[in-house]
């Protein structure tokens, strides 16, 4: 028999404990999913690995923080979130259906609209006959639609609010502390792992299109000046698609070098993703970056790629980006909370220049000119400003012409001094890399790319290293010295640290066709044989070999197994 | 030199990083705190020996879930929220302050307001004469004052909702779920990890009273008429104060005994309380469970008990609370949402029950009643309901009074009949035990009840399993042969699995004292001794003790120091 591979992830994910959709018993919210029990050890486990690959085990200095998602309006004015966050909006006059405009454009009239702006899609539609799915009326009413989730902070309306569409603006507000308790040194990433909220228009694409969810982030500060060490990253193959529509795939080293990226730490990062994305289980040549172009991208960003990967019901989907905000959020928090982001960075050779300064005898000055010194010494400091020494350095004296006249000061008052000054730092706002993964995306991924059929039958080869259990363990038949033995087991192996499941419950066909769809890679059974001490079997869920294995070894296989050796090599079977 | 521990805390969290104000630079949002880098890593370890101990560890079945953030407004209107989660606020009309009226008249007048209702509120201002703290002017105008944050869902006003303000609504609404892919078994634990939003009237208690904030919690589901196995836990000694004010602290079983528990699982959940506590450095005489009186209580509890740690600045902090919510959640979800969420248990002994049938022969009583078969059988359906045996058992016929006449059913066409019945099994809504415990207010409180002073310099004492780091590794002074021994080794401790801090910035004192500061139990230092391989040293946090320890045998050190040996006499100094 053949399964169709159009709902079935969808009705496994529900059935066993991976995901379905939020508030069910009410009837459902669209773009909210629960993850259940099964589908949480798997999300936590690509958590865990993702933390561990970026954070845990880099040698770069990166670290976490956790901020809030509730986020006061002026914090997303300056991010430029309340002006650029919008999607294009249509909406039926006669049924009052909702759309996003692009969207549904693109799949009546089968053309790329992506990124295209609201006067564009205006014009597209009174082009065009662009029709209500419901009710066949023909659609004009386009309108912005800004993504963010709103609510006041404070009783009644104290303070307007959103919740964060990104957890990047956390980052960015904490930076100043996070980099003094990080001992002022770049360069510097700052992760976070969290919820974010995003109020789309219609969101009918299970965990690939949510409302709420889990973002993997971390904000990358570094001198754009300094370039990395690309390190032991430089020949992994990577799979470029160019906005131009080129295909690149190349040593990291190479696409760094032809100047296709807009800085190297770029493509340091870009390789890190693939060999994250094979740790999920994915191979580098099922890994594309594709390049947005200047319009598709958002508002902050200098490049961007998607990091895409297909699956069999959504197609391409986009699991993470990699963004290069340059100084964009530094620079706009800076001037919109009057407070300086700004770090200072060693030169790597010291810097001789002309400094221009303006040396003032205030005694002298306020003694002749009163109230008036305050206006003078601002005029200075302006000259000073454009001033060209030939001009006005260390003049005998400078004739100013101030609202309330002319006057002449000399240089025992004050004057312009022209000096060479060798600096060995300057301030600068540190340039930003963001490798930004999504983790149900990444969580649906998986499991659309692990779900295969054996026979009549469904099995979720997992990677080991995401399964939701090590291991499973039953006894052959619910008899209480079967079930006894196993428990024993399962505790024993508990115990030893191992991620175990135990089931008595059904027939063991059953309890095989379970935990092949739920992902576990290997099952103990305890029957008849095992009492008379003749070990118990060990089967494998792709394969369903079945092995007997000594019970006083079990641990010592099971650590054989998870490390891909062969039993019957190693003489455990 | 003696500190003061006023807001000693505050000042090292913002330093070190482990937590401070959100949005600090746009002047901080009440109630907002972002937890720093070292602040993260304490957290995060208090999150998974909190997942250990209650999850992966426990032999029941307890497994956890996610679910959003975001909830519809029918949601929070079946739990009660929307009615009941509200606090009492008063406003100046002169200044328009806003202040939590209870607790601002606990303050002045120095009684207990806690729970006290929002009528008995007004009678009290209007008797005593209670003012606002900034102008002076007296104040009556109290109103209630809901705590959840509102949003909108989806486009426009489509949908009403709120932030959760419990992780418990999700379990409970995804419960069917949840309970099918787990086989349908009673006990089941179901939790959750994340964050929830209470919009607090005026938060001004740093990590205790937050706008959003961690909780862990679980809703443990069982069938009130099944007594736990109160297992190894039953002699576990808790400390007990009854909302009378009665001390108690006896054993978990003995308590249990007495019958201050509204049911045994409640004892058995303190006690794993205690247990875990004691994880995260409490004693169990620290830990102070206080009953919650029924007018305190939250609407849906029929007993709570508050889990209580003394702080330094905030007094006696509630850092959980251990809730018997019935089965009030469940009854209230099929209510609302006409969804059967009960559950069929199996009885202990089959009950054998007199059960009452109605039998019909539709066919003859069809063609002798046509269309009034229908309500001549649901006229012996409500008979049978309120009928005896003795009255109308097996009955030759039975005369009905109907709207349309007085009809005569013999038995051939219609009899009720009385049988015997054995049942084994019942449905039942599952009851519920719920611990739930704040992820911020226990990471308050283990920094708070670590910091000591040693000398003139500051120590955080964390309990070893909670650090940020594991280990510290320095250079003695920042030269080249020394630096890079010191990154080889800082390196393979990383490997090896260790959490590592590497610093090599300073003198070693500064560094030694930061190290102190953010709480990492020892710090390894290069020196020219270990150039000439005369190993490194390692300094203790607590007692400023030095070892020389030989290089190859690091890790091993390091292992026996976590397991709290002796090095001198394991012969590794």
């Amino acid at each position: 028999m053949k399964l169709a591979f159009n709902d079935e992830l969808e009705e496994l994910a529900r059935r066993r404990g991976f995901f379905w959709p939020s508030y069910e018993i009410y009837g459902g919210t669209a773009g909210l999913y629960d993850i259940g029990p099964n589908g949480i050890k798997v999300k936590q486990k690509i958590e865990n690995l993702w933390r561990d690959h970026f954070i845990t085990s880099s040698l770069l200095n990166i670290v976490e923080i956790e901020t809030p998602m509730v986020t006061p309006q002026r914090v997303l004015e300056a991010s430029g979130h309340v002006e650029s966050f919008t999607d294009p909006l249509v909406i039926c006059p006669k049924c009052h259906r909702v759309y996003r405009a692009d969207q549904l454009a693109e799949a009546q009239l089968k053309i790329k609209t992506e990124g295209m702006a609201l006067d564009e899609l205006k014009k597209l539609y009174s082009e065009k006959e662009i029709v209500c799915e419901a009710c066949g009326t023909r659609l004009l009413d386009i309108q912005s639609f800004n993504l963010l989730f709103h609510t006041y902070i404070g009783p009644f309306t104290a303070e307007s609010g959103f919740l964060r569409p990104e957890t990047a603006q956390g980052i960015f507000t904490a930076f100043k502390r996070t980099f003094e308790a990080e001992r002022k040194k770049l360069p510097l990433g700052v992760a976070q792992v969290g919820r974010v909220a995003r109020n789309e228009i219609s969101p009918r694409q299970s965990l690939i299109r949510m409302r709420e969810f889990t973002i993997m982030e971390f904000e990358f500060f570094f001198d754009p000046d300094q370039v990395p060490d690309l390190d032991s990253l430089q020949n992994k193959i990577i799979k470029i698609r160019l906005s131009d529509n080129t295909l690149v795939v190349e040593k990291m080293k190479d696409i760094v070098a032809r100047g296709l990226l807009k800085h190297p730490w770029m493509g340091y990062f870009m390789a890190s993703a693939v060999d994250f994305m094979e740790k999920i289980g994915f191979t580098a040549d099922e890994v594309t970056f594709q390049e947005k172009s200047e319009k598709e991208r958002a508002h902050y960003s200098a490049q961007t790629f998607d990091v895409i990967v297909s699956t069999k019901r959504w197609g391409d989907v986009e699991v993470a980006g990699i963004a290069y905000r340059t100084n964009y959020d530094l620079r706009r928090h800076s001037e919109f909370s009057g407070q300086d982001l700004s770090v200072s960075v060693q030169l790597a050779v010291p810097v001789t220049k002309k400094v221009t300064h303006v040396w003032v005898n205030r005694a002298a000055l306020g003694k002749k000119f009163g109230k008036y010194s305050v206006d003078i010494v601002n005029a200075l400091n302006a000259l000073a400003e454009s001033a060209k020494e030939e001009e006005l350095g260390n003049k005998e004296k400078i004739i100013l012409n101030l609202p309330f006249g002319k006057v002449e000061i000399t240089s025992d008052l004050a004057r312009i001094e022209f000096k060479e000054e060798t600096v060995s730092s300057e301030k600068i706002y540190p340039h930003v890399v963001e490798p930004s993964f999504g983790a149900d995306r990444l969580l649906y991924a998986v499991l659309d790319h692990s779900l295969r059929n054996k026979e009549d039958r469904r099995i979720l080869s997992l990677p080991k290293a995401i399964a939701p259990y090590d291991i499973a363990v039953f006894p052959l038949v619910e008899e209480e010295k079967l079930v006894h033995k196993a428990r024993a087991i399962f505790e024993m192996l508990k115990k030893t640290g191992f991620d175990v499941l135990y089931d008595e419950d059904g027939t063991i066909g059953r309890r095989y066709a379970r935990v092949d769809e739920i992902g576990v890679p290997w099952a103990i059974t305890v029957d008849e044989e095992s009492i008379a001490g003749r070990g118990v079997t060990i089967r494998d869920r792709d394969s369903w070999t079945q092995w007997r294995v000594n019970e006083a070894r079990l641990s010592e296989a099971i650590e054989a197994l998870r490390k891909g050796l062969d039993l019957k090599l190693l003489g455990f079977a």
